[in-house]
């Protein structure tokens, strides 16, 4: 089946109107898009109060786009030959999206900010409370603010007016998705965790405050629950999952962790939360990846680290990948142990502000310090993950051999090492060619429904087979969480599973 | 067929999230609307902000207003046991509007008020103008600021809060509601004078700026061109027009004049302007009835005037059913002669402010003055009217003689004395049994529609059905509308078709 387009952009001619041709001019062009094959076209307000001007501007002949409605059509635009979407995943701590034109489907740009909210609290939890105490409106408006500004950065840097945006495709985990669209998070967070709404939603960039074409349609991913948001719905939809005959594993590692297993018949998931550590927040040094942050560690031939920076030579952090490729290395030349404590005789380790560090650099402008406990940080974080993976597995009878494809998303999707991710047991040992990196597969999905209308009945296909496990529950999630503290695992057996 | 509504008050109760359901609030709310047979159920972003809410201070158990949409349902309100509507028909001169129970159907007021834009220019075709010439913000914003004062009145006086008010049904002729709807009007007033749009139009009182529920559906009568708005489909709907077998005759006459006739097959429509005397600004001294106006006259025994006063003893002003009465007493008793000049000799009449006049009232306070050339203005207008008449009849290759029944709507409608009328010439002298006074029609059309939506279609019938004609174009309607400018008419053969 070919993509069906959310929008169309095409261009009326009409007949001038004379003595014996009074139609109205929304008449006119109705009738006009009628003989094209477009029946029936909705005429919003905004669109009638600039018709007359654009019609006569334009010679009757005017460029227009079409969105394709539940029922027809809606005349979304006129006298705009070119109109562009926005695919948006709004993370706890990042904000990330793409500017498409939607003509061609080319993909303009990708961007990546910080997400606001993380300015009044880190943890999602936090914020929940912070808004069930009188500041839900502050935590939406910084929100929001964050998107636009992030919107308004990749339209002015691909120089696409935001007028000309007129769709969003937005997911989010549930409460960062109520947050965007102002709905009460008051239940979120407490016993039995009812959110205010499923979705999915179509709204309009005015309804929700987006600065882009004020009629634009905004579609809001719907989440299954307070623990299954729109972005692993979305996720599952880069992936493909429900045309799968045999079950796929996927995995979405950010703050926190989702997990899956499905194919075209059913799907279970499962979620929880590792800590910041596989995003870029777990030491000092952390950084999202840009110009001068470390984005690989390697050993080299005579066992000396050497760091590949980006866009420089002087580093000035360390992203997710970088940490990972670190800590392997570290790991491989005996400079942390298998609980990940330092060898104060090791080269590079010293004291650093009272604490014990692993030491970045040359000493000179751009040193970096590792610290000892930021080590134990990330070890917490790729406990928690693998412990996540394993359960969930083994929950359904299954072992990691049985999978045939496992869909690695989030901040793992991006660039990482395989090597380093598996040495450090972060992920288990599976020959590498089944490992599909996905990069960020919540933006991927957005981006993917921005093309393809009809995707929208597959989110909600999605949605319908999803089975959700309770994963804590699980009477040994706390030895294999406890046994990943240490490198690789203090039952390396585990990783083959 | 039982009327459909536009809008239903319900009670619905719901289950109370458990750790075994933790469906969200909007699933929950629409399984139950579901297994109440309203599906599908739409949710509009407002109402999810406010559900979680207000379904936990109800106790799970909460007042909703359903909306039927073109497919399915909308869920418009929440936590209101009753609501509202409002029908308005916005003249050229005034504005006219009442308030409905949506539950019982009762009719709780009806009020009018100026129309504000008479404060730029009392005649449309000026409006049109000032619109063209960078004023059309200012003339919107003036009638929808006096829509809104309306509104404001009869919910206040009701005891009805403006926020109750879900359903807003509004007609007007196709200049008005194109200011209403801050459409482009600067192509109707130049030939081939082509509106921005024909409708008819739904929109919310958000979009309009109309200050009750913002969630309010607004639906805007279609028209049929420049010359045929809304205010008269309304009318004819008002009427029944479509369900008639029998062609019946209608007139709206205000300060423009419509004329139709029509039946179920077929209707023919003609418009005019006659002027502002058959409102109430022939005279200074007219005045919209109300509290002192003289809203009838009649000759006592020994043939003096007696007049009848809204409310009281002295009189302020004289409406247009007062004016017809007066003029026909004036002619009867020989004070003016049939080309409506006063009698310089008979009581009441005397020179004031070098005009030669004739005295209302006793001379003491209250005393109104009546001039000669406002009765001069006052018989154009009747002329016109009847000229009118006369011409779109006989154009059928009717006379009044063929037609059954004639509805008489506007300004016309309201309470006069048809004698007065018919002695004057201002209507055929046809068995007064084939009168029907409808008063503002247009109004009781839009009230009509407030109580069932299934007129929708009848709208949109009548508009299929009009066929409308250049009523000015008729080669003798200069001579017919001379004769009329004597009282009854220099050939009074043709009152009675």
């Amino acid at each position: 089946m070919s993509p069906e387009p959310w929008v169309r952009t095409l261009s009326v001619s009409v007949p001038v109107p004379t003595s014996s041709d009074k139609r109205s001019d929304a008449v006119r062009v109705r009738d006009s898009l009628s003989r094209m094959g477009f029946d029936p076209v909705e005429f919003p307000l905004p669109i009638l109060r600039k018709l007359p001007g654009a019609l006569r501007q334009s010679g009757f002949s005017l460029p227009v786009a079409l969105t394709t409605a539940q029922h027809g059509y809606v005349l979304s635009e006129i006298g705009k030959p070119e109109v562009y979407g926005i695919a948006i995943d709004i993370g706890s701590s990042n904000i990330e999206c793409s500017l498409i034109a939607m003509d061609s489907g080319r993909k303009l740009m990708t961007s990546k900010g910080q997400n606001p909210q993380v300015s009044c609290a880190t943890d999602v939890l936090g914020r929940a409370q912070h808004a069930m105490t009188g500041q839900a409106e502050k935590l939406s408006d910084l929100l929001i603010q964050g998107v636009n500004d992030l919107i308004g950065h990749v339209c002015r840097e691909s120089g696409v007016a935001t007028d000309d945006v007129l769709l969003v495709m937005l997911c989010g985990n549930t409460l960062m998705t109520h947050f965007f669209l102002r709905l009460d998070v008051s239940n979120i967070p407490v016993r039995p965790h009812v959110p205010a709404a499923t979705g999915p939603l179509f709204t309009t960039a005015a309804e929700v405050g987006l600065a882009v074409n004020h009629a634009a349609t905004v579609y809001v991913f719907p989440n299954v629950g307070s623990y299954v948001g729109g972005d692993v719905i979305s996720g599952l939809l880069c992936a493909d999952i429900t045309s799968m005959e045999q079950p796929i594993l996927f995995i979405d590692a950010g703050t926190n962790v989702e997990v899956a297993i499905g194919c075209r018949e059913w799907i279970m998931l499962g979620a929880g939360a590792a800590g910041p550590a596989l995003e870029d927040g777990v030491a000092e040094i952390g950084r999202q990846a840009s110009s001068g942050t470390i984005c690989g560690v390697r050993q080299g031939s005579s066992g000396e680290l050497i760091y590949d920076i980006k866009d420089g030579t002087t580093p000035s952090g360390i992203c997710a990948s970088g940490m990972i490729d670190l800590i392997a290395a570290l790991f491989a030349g005996g400079i942390i142990n298998r609980a990940g404590k330092l060898d104060e005789a090791a080269e590079g380790v010293s004291w650093h502000d009272g604490e014990i560090c692993y030491r970045i650099g040359s000493g000179e402008d751009g040193t970096l310090y590792l610290r000892e406990r930021e080590i134990s940080s990330f070890l917490r974080s790729k406990a928690a993950l693998f412990a996540f993976l394993y359960i969930f597995v083994r929950s359904l009878g299954l072992s990691f051999r049985d999978i045939p494809k496992m869909y690695v998303a989030g901040a793992l999707g991006c660039g990482i090492n395989l090597e380093s991710a598996v040495s450090i047991g972060m992920l288990p040992d599976l020959p590498r060619e089944k490992f599909v990196p996905l990069g960020n597969a919540a933006l991927c999905g957005a981006e993917k429904l921005l093309l393809d209308r009809s995707l929208a009945e597959t989110i909600s296909g999605i949605c319908e087979k999803i089975t959700y496990r309770e994963m804590s529950e699980e009477r040994d999630f706390l030895q294999i969480l406890q046994g990943g503290l240490f490198l690789p695992h203090t039952e390396p057996d585990i990783l083959n599973g």
